[in-house]
Parts: C-alpha cells; sequence; structure tokens
C-alpha cells in the first residue's frame, strides 16, 4: 500500500575520482531542494582505491556536509582519505579490510534501512561487492561500466532486480538513454535498433578531421584539453564506445560479451601499448596514421558523406567503429563539440537514435553534452533519487 | 526496508477514446513480459464518457483479458460499455453514479491496495476525481492535459504527492520529455530555458508551407490524412501547443496559467468558431490565410529562415507562436512529418531543447514521433510501470 513520500537514502560511495566528488557537491547543494521533496541522501561511506571512511553509526547518521566538502576538498589536493579521520564519528579501513567493511555494511544495512551503493570508480574490481550488495537487497547506482560489461552472469546478477539498479551515466553521461530505453522496453515497444555517436573524444575527432585538421595534430590538442584518457589509444582504441554498446546490447536481451562485438581501433598494433609507450605514441607513432585518415575522409568527402566513430546495435549484433555517412543525417549533421558558447566552455556532444515499432521512421533521438564531471555525476544523483519510492519510512 | 518485488497495480481507466483502448491493448499484450518483471497490472473499472464498468470486487480480481479485449472492440464500434454487462463479474454504473463510484473505489483502494487513476480522456470534468483519489493516497496517470491546465490549485494539488503521479503523454506523446526534465530537475540541475516544436499538425503545416503549398490546400489535406482536430481551428488557434507549454512551464516552478501565455493563433478572430462555422471556414475561410502565410514564408527564406509553431518557456514566461528560425537550426532543421518510409506510414515528429547548467551551450534534444495513439499509449503505459515500486507486496 502506497505510504506518506519520506524517504531516506543511506550512500555508501565508491571512488573518489572527479565524478565522485561532484557527486558529493551536488548532494551537499541539493539538500534544501531534495528536503523540500521530501526526500533526504544520507552518506555513511566513502572509498577510494586504497581505503574506506565511515560512519560509525551506519544505521542513524552519515557524514555532515561540511565533512562531505573537506572530503572533496582533500581529495582533490591528493590527500588521503585518512587526514579526515577525526572530523567526525567516523572510522577509516584499509584495503582489504576496506572492501570487507563495504560488505559488512551492505549486509546490515540491506536487512534494515537498505542501502544504495554507488558506483563511481573505473575498475572492474567492485563488482564482488555489488553483487553481494544486490544479493542482500541493497540498489546499486553505477557510472562505472565496468561491472556491467565484464562475464555476462555478472551482468546478469547486478541486474536481476532490474528496480534496484541504475546505470544511466554509463552511457551518454546523464543524457537520459537508459532510461528511455527502459520505457519503451517497459511499454512493450520492441526495440530493433540503437545507433549512437557515444564517445566524446572521437567525436570531437572526426569533427576536426571534417575541417580539414590533421588527425595527429587533433589528438595532440584534444589530449592538452583534457578531453583524451592519459594514453589517448585507451579512447582511439574504440573499447570506452564497445563497453557502452555492450551495456545497451545487453539492455536489449542480447546475451553477448566484449569479444562478440566487432570493435574498429583508429591505430594498428603496431603502435599499440605493447609497443611503444604513450610518450613514443604521441612522438612519432600518431603521424603515421595521418595521410590514411586523410584519406579516408577526403573519399567520404567526395560523395557527400563525412566520417563518424559510431555504435550500432541491431539484430546482427553489435558493431562499434568507423562509419561514412550522409553530411545531412542527424549522425553526420552531429558536430563532436561545440565551442561556440558565451563562456567559452567545451562541451562534447553524444548522440543516440532508438528505432522501435513507435519509433520506426521517425527514430527517438537523444542528444547532448554527454561527457563531463558535473553531467556525469547529475545523473548519477537523479539515479539515485529514482530509486527512493523502495526507501519509503513507514509512516 | 527495500521488500522483494512484486508489484500488482490495480488501474481504473478513464476515457475509452482511441489512445485508452490501445493502453488496454498493450496491457493485454505486454502481460508475459510483465510477469517476467514481478509485475502485473490489474483493470478494475473502466469509464467512458457517459458509464463506468467496475469488477465485482475491485480489492481481489480485475476483467480478465477477453473482457478488456471485448471492450476495446465494442468501444472502437461504436457500442456503449453496458454491451458487455454479463460477460464477467461487473457492474456498470451511469453518470452521475459512475462519478460517484469511481471515488469510491479510489477511497476504498487507497486505503488498502491503492489504486492508479488512469486519465486518457480529454475533459476537464475529471479533476474533482483525480484530485480526491490523490487526497487518498492514490496514484494517476495522466494523458488528458486539461486537470493540469486548469486552474493553478488544481495543478498543485495533483502534483503535491510528486512521486504517485506521472504525465509523460500530456507532451510530445510517449517521447521522454516529463521524464527528462524531472530527472534534470532532480539532480540539482537548474533548467533556464525549454525550446520545442510540440505540435505535429503544426509542425505538418509548417513542411508543407517551406515546400510551397498553400495554406488552405495543407490544412485540408491534414484533416483529410486525420492529422487535425474535427475543426482544424482547435489545432490553428494554438490551444494545444499551449497547454503543453504550461505543463512545463508549471513543472519548471512557474506559477502561471492559460491567459499568462502570450498565443498566437494562426486565424483571426473574424474567421473564428463564434463567427463561422466549420465547413464555412474550411470553404471560404481557410483561404483568406494563403497570401499572408505566403508572403511571411517568402520573407523568411530571402533571409535564409524558416517559420515554424513553437513554444518557448524561459525567465521571460511562456510564449507560443510563429518564429523565423534559420534554416540550418536544430527545430529549423526538423521536418514535420516524414512520409518517406517503407509502410507509407506518416509520422509526426515533435522535437524539445532543454537548457541548463549541464547542458548549457549544447542543449539535451529529445526528438521524434510525437504523436499517435500506439505512441501515446505507450507512454501512458510505461507511466503506470514507473509507479510500480509504490505496489509492492510485502514479502
Amino acid at each position: 500500500m502506497p505510504k506518506p513520500v519520506n524517504s531516506v537514502l543511506p550512500v555508501v560511495l565508491l571512488g573518489c575520482g572527479g565524478v565522485g566528488r561532484q557527486l558529493l557537491h551536488h548532494i551537499v547543494s541539493c539538500r534544501p531542494l531534495h528536503a523540500k521533496q521530501g526526500v533526504a541522501i544520507r552518506v555513511v561511506g566513502v572509498a577510494d582505491s586504497s581505503s574506506l571512511l565511515v560512519a560509525d553509526d551506519v544505521h542513524s547518521s552519515g557524514f555532515d556536509d561540511a565533512l562531505l566538502t573537506n572530503i572533496c576538498d582533500a581529495k582533490s589536493a591528493g590527500s588521503p582519505l585518512s587526514s579526515l579521520l577525526g572530523q567526525g564519528p567516523c572510522q577509516l579501513f584499509k584495503n582489504p579490510e576496506a572492501n570487507v567493511k563495504v560488505i559488512d555494511t551492505a549486509t546490515v544495512l540491506g536487512r534494515s534501512t537498505g542501502l544504495v551503493l554507488v558506483d563511481c570508480s573505473a575498475t572492474y574490481d567492485t563488482v564482488g561487492m555489488l553483487k553481494h550488495a544486490v544479493d542482500h537487497g541493497c540498489c546499486v547506482v553505477l557510472a562505472n561500466k565496468k561491472p556491467l560489461t565484464g562475464a555476462y552472469e555478472d551482468f546478469e546478477n547486478l541486474v536481476s532486480n532490474f528496480r534496484r539498479i541504475r546505470f544511466e551515466s554509463t552511457v551518454g553521461a546523464g543524457l537520459p538513454v537508459i532510461a528511455s530505453v527502459t520505457r519503451i522496453i517497459a511499454s512493450g515497444d520492441p526495440i530493433s535498433r540503437i545507433v549512437g555517436s557515444l564517445s566524446g573524444t572521437l567525436g570531437y575527432v572526426m569533427s576536426e578531421l571534417e575541417d580539414g585538421k590533421k588527425i595527429s595534430e587533433i589528438v595532440k590538442t584534444a589530449k592538452s584539453l583534457g578531453y583524451t584518457e592519459p594514453d589517448p589509444r585507451d579512447d582511439l582504441g574504440g573499447m570506452d564506445v564497445a563497453r557502452k554498446a555492450l551495456i545497451l546490447a545487453r539492455l536489449l536481451g542480447q546475451r553477448i560479451s566484449m569479444e562478440d562485438i566487432n570493435v574498429e581501433s583508429l591505430y594498428p598494433r603496431e603502435l599499440g601499448p605493447d609497443v611503444m609507450s604513450t610518450n613514443d605514441f604521441l612522438e612519432s607513432g600518431l603521424v603515421q596514421l595521418d595521410k590514411s585518415m586523410e584519406e579516408r575522409v577526403k573519399a567520404a568527402s567526395l560523395k557527400g558523406n563525412v566520417i563518424r566513430y559510431v555504435c550500432e546495435i541491431g539484430s546482427a549484433g553489435c558493431q562499434v567503429g568507423l562509419r561514412e555517412l550522409p553530411k545531412d543525417s542527424p549522425l553526420g549533421r552531429l558536430r563532436g563539440s561545440d565551442n561556440v558558447n558565451r563562456h567559452r566552455r567545451t562541451q562534447v556532444i553524444s548522440k543516440v537514435e532508438v528505432y522501435s515499432r513507435c519509433y520506426e521512421s521517425s527514430p527517438l533521438v537523444i542528444q547532448g553534452a554527454g561527457a563531463g564531471n558535473d553531467t556525469t555525476a547529475a545523473g548519477v544523483l537523479a539515479d539515485i533519487l529514482d530509486l527512493q519510492d523502495l526507501f519509503q519510512k513507514t509512516a
């Protein structure tokens, strides 16, 4: 029976990188808004890759806003979580005890108040904790793609209770892609195909190539602007896009894994991380790609086409790679970034097209800023709040 | 504390028009899918404008699928709900007793199992029942725009418990506009502006005008294709777009009403329904608009622009009307309909741009088929299912 809305959501955050810290900031700054809506987020633990800071009494109280802000400041400055000890009623656990304590907390809170385990890390290592949490009735929110893109059994286990997991920010940052696809599936409208431009970095590279620049220059500029991973090959290899594609494909019911996806890398094996260092790749490897990319862009242009790095999920499985598309098609028109704005802030644009019975000739198109800590963390926060009906206090 | 997922949602449907009937069809055809997800929709009552068919025992059983299908068939054929009597354990109430019975059912189920009152009608008359249902802890799902666009107090009352109401299909049919805006608001990302092309009919008219056709011919064709209301002035006057704009504006927190919206009508008062009949308007009124519209389209075209009928909600309030936009802008590029598909089925496209802190220079764009009973009913069904966490059976 429906109860009066009054929800308290205990949260343990895994990962204190840019997204995790931004999430803590958002939680603090949204307190008044959420209070008006009768919902409160209680952060009871924060973990980084080496340790866990956890409230003394996870049942009844979380970190106060001053401590949450201090955690963000400390982690931004490169200080360890241990530097926060003594700023509130909390304890520190180092790995491997930290992981054990997360599991204990999930077990205990799963049986009483419930818990949302929020994974903003970028590692496979959390999957064991997450599965344990799900098994004990906890909820899970992921910005981290890896737990959903490993073994199919892990994916199946994590989504086995579909109402208790959200992972909007794994695909297109805060763009409502997963939420929209989930709505369409729930309404019994069968999705036949999803096509997307889902890498901010590669979107930027493609737009710049279209403007006649060399890929070696583009990638170096992108790296200096912070658009790429420390080793740009992590973007150029297409694995990040493949992970997003895999999540979408599994959401559509395809029982596939990474090895089933045809991924086109923008660099050959001879320029790979096993052969040369990041520095060597940037200094002497990248230029070797200039000529072939230039030819490819030119050949496309002669036909009125442009090159885009896209993923496609359909009845023929899942492909990730370069595609020649009409300049005037929805994905062809897409500019990878937009730096003409009053704040001179560059935003990277993602775009997804979803085809179904209802969206057959006119696909559902979702487009917008698809990267950035702010947008990603906003998506995580929206996911957490979307779980609030499971955390209603009884009247 | 989170409980095992196992939700039964009792539903009373108000309105047996195209959307309501399609919803019943979707509910029946999705049974196996929903069973897999541990959720069941139990239709305990169906009302049209004159009567209500209601299950004998609303507490424990709803209409079976055969009866639901028969209701659709009977209503399609123009038969009254009373023709279904005897096909199952149900009773019929005629107005005004029907309304009283809906209120009774909401009172009784609101206290026990909960109830979703689904309004697929097109009348203001349901607002009293809806408010009563909300007051008694029931949930409400609306495809009907009118209850949300009357007195501000009614809106406030209906959304007072925001987790218990959904109204996705009031704006852009099943397009995830309300769901996405709600997510953005929940994450504390302030929305500064929404711009949209939200009338399928007017989108079609604008595209055809751009192709050089006369508005009198376009509207007559649109009417013959079933794209317009029986009196096309209901579309051309802009009130339908204004209602959608008002819902979005109120969602953003603007305490405004219809009279606060600047609505541009495409026909002058001299051609209005108070002055001439629908037939006279079609035969002799419409042609009087040809010249001025043609001039307007030409003037825009000379500047490389096109004309679009848009709504804009921002800090300056809410406007609805014709706008000259660059041919190459997102809304300028939008074709009002797309009839180049293998099934030769014309779909009407809606498009919304949302600007916020996260989506500042690159707005969140949502686009797709934005009309049609199938799409609208799919949106209603997704809304109903989105409420399932409030209907979990205790383990």
